[in-house]
């Protein structure tokens, strides 16, 4: 096991009703900013119980927050909070809520354009305090201090992550995310996934526990995930993919052991320029990431093979190819296309994202840096 | 599910050499108290390192608190911390240590008999900030909320509990733990292998991460148990047990599920009537717990025989005595005898038990709440 500090001081409350319950979590003086995305919370009834559970409180409202969130929307929100006075924000929504909202947080006070927290991972000094209600299980958000935002003018997605941005407290209510359409369930599903692939298909580290914890969420996804697609208002199914989503990516399976993050890398580009859901783009790539790389990952792609699929007969090579091939078929059973025709992509976006990632100085991703631009190539050239 | 509250803002630095990091967690202007136990940190290094980590710190020490931490040893500390204006707390040692200083701690400004704190469950209102240097893998007490103390006089073992008592950080680095003895290693493993049996071995309820994570605790303890008594020094099986222990009582695996805790609860009173140590007490009533609970918990414990030990042929009421046995057969394999006849203990101990849960007006412990007097009896009866 390799040295490791973690830390993460995120109040969890889980459950039916704990929506009620945020009141107490927010001083009394607090004036707070809720931030929302298209709406959906005021059709779905999460709106109402909001704001039932502020009566008392004095909170304003900033809705328009979009899926891969847009860097200019959300420097609107920071104009606000600074004319308005704010300093508390309630970010009540999914992933793209909650990553922009942690990124006005830290915007807010920031000296200089705020667009270098994420351009020139500018070093960020204080953050506004905020709590989470999280609508789509999916991103792990509600429990870390990562934020991905999209510069809509150059089209860039780019991440940022602090500890002054993780949430002083995110309720996860499972019923809060019975009117998600099916789509959003899988790619929560297949995003989550993928959080513990990155973590978990590296190299052996001899930190059996954590893998046994990765493998865990990953047989619980396998077996929760059809089960809460077929009956969306089964509460414990859902409860079980809500939790899981949120443990895939809180630290505490990535504590000691060597991660990967290529797919993510190669994805954010895919969704940057093209417009893929961030789950579409990990369901296209991961599966190639793995045959591209299972030399280096040949241990525990064998690992995983006999653990998470059952494959344990036949020759090595065979299980390690029907093992990629069960997580292509998975993404595909909840609902995720893996290839980029399926999007209508060429491969003539391969030289476009490369260069990008030559331009931004990246010399190699992955759990050895040995990931280069000529491998992300060989990554994508799959992918068709 | 079951609904559920999870916070846990413990910092853990874990790793060789982590000590040497732990100043940067100290305010610079802290009066620190070192709270330690018999000396052995004083032979094995650790001290020498933890008095170079706070070179330019101000502290004092205060060493000698006993195994089950005694109330009139802590209320020592207290003296000491309100004479010196002490205002920051660093413990040094194994679990006893630990739980002894979040007790000085919560005691130093509690207004009334310390004592009710425990006795009376009297709320704690404020405690010291303290971080903790972890030399014994075993309580989980470095990264949770609870304490034991042992009232000399009367010889009461109680314990308490306040999110106040939270350390600020704690660093586990396998290397201090090299120089125990077998005897506190064996402890800890069945310990830490309670601790998870304790949330996990009820009834079942709809959480199969939850599951998924509590075998894996087990599954790791029984893999690499042996294999750190059998190689003390190697770095690998002694990480892993010692994140194990951590784990296996920090919350995560108790969210949204039934507890037991019968069998510490009788342990406890073993302890504090003749002096076992805590882990013997827990070697000795678990397995007992199972067989007298069989009925109440047989799902779990055919799921237990199952995944834990590979039970899966032959009739269910065989497999259940085998998973029984099997539990019991490692306790032993890891050097914790499993009788009370072990110890020296006769069976009239057990109206001195029942009397005392009597007396402290206990109806009925467990995870549905029906474990009365009369079952603590029948418990014990097969302890012999």
């Amino acid at each position: 096991m390799e040295n490791f500090a973690f830390y993460n001081p995120v109040k969890i409350l889980f459950g039916k009703g704990q929506i009620a319950n945020i009141a107490a979590e927010i001083p009394t003086e607090a004036k707070i900013l809720v931030t929302y995305g298209g709406g959906s919370i005021k059709t779905n009834g999460v709106y109402e119980q909001v704001k039932a559970a502020l009566a008392g409180h004095d909170f304003l409202e900033f809705g328009g927050i979009e899926p891969n969130p847009h860097l200019e929307t959300l420097l609107k929100a920071v104009e606000l909070i600074r004319t308005e006075g704010i300093n508390f924000l309630l970010a009540v929504g999914g992933g793209s809520v909650l990553d922009g909202t942690k990124f006005i947080a830290a915007a807010v006070n920031f000296e200089g354009d705020p667009w270098d927290i994420l351009a020139k991972q500018a070093p960020v000094k204080s953050a506004l305090p905020f709590g989470t209600v999280l609508t789509l299980p999916a991103t792990g958000s509600e429990m870390n201090t990562n934020s991905v935002v999209t510069k809509w003018e150059t089209q860039e997605k780019l991440f940022f992550a602090s500890p002054l941005v993780f949430p002083k407290f995110s309720v996860l209510d499972p019923e809060t995310t019975y009117s998600l359409p099916p789509r959003q369930i899988g790619n929560g599903i297949v995003d989550a996934f993928t959080h513990v692939v990155e973590q978990y298909l590296t190299y052996p580290a001899n930190a059996p526990l954590q893998d046994r914890w990765a493998e865990s969420i990953l047989q619980t996804l396998i077996e929760e995930g059809p089960k809460t697609l077929a009956n969306p208002h089964d509460y414990a199914s859902r409860a079980n993919v809500v939790w899981s989503a949120t443990l895939a990516l809180n630290g505490m399976i990535g504590t000691g052991v060597p991660q990967d993050w290529t797919t993510h890398m190669i994805g954010h580009e895919l969704t940057a320029l093209h417009g893929l859901d961030h789950a579409q783009t990990l369901a296209v790539v991961l599966p190639n990431t793995l045959t591209v790389r299972r030399d280096r990952k040949r241990e525990k792609l064998l690992q995983y093979a006999e653990r998470v699929w059952d494959l344990v007969d036949g020759d090595e090579e065979a299980r390690i190819d029907q093992a990629i091939q069960k997580t292509r078929d998975f993404f595909e059973s909840v609902g995720v296309r893996t290839k980029l025709s399926d999007y209508g992509v060429g491969l003539d976006v391969i030289p476009l994202i490369t260069d990008r990632f030559e331009k931004r100085g990246f010399v190699a991703l992955g759990e050895h840096q040995d990931v280069t631009p000529k491998v992300v190539e060989q990554i994508l050239a799959l992918c068709a």
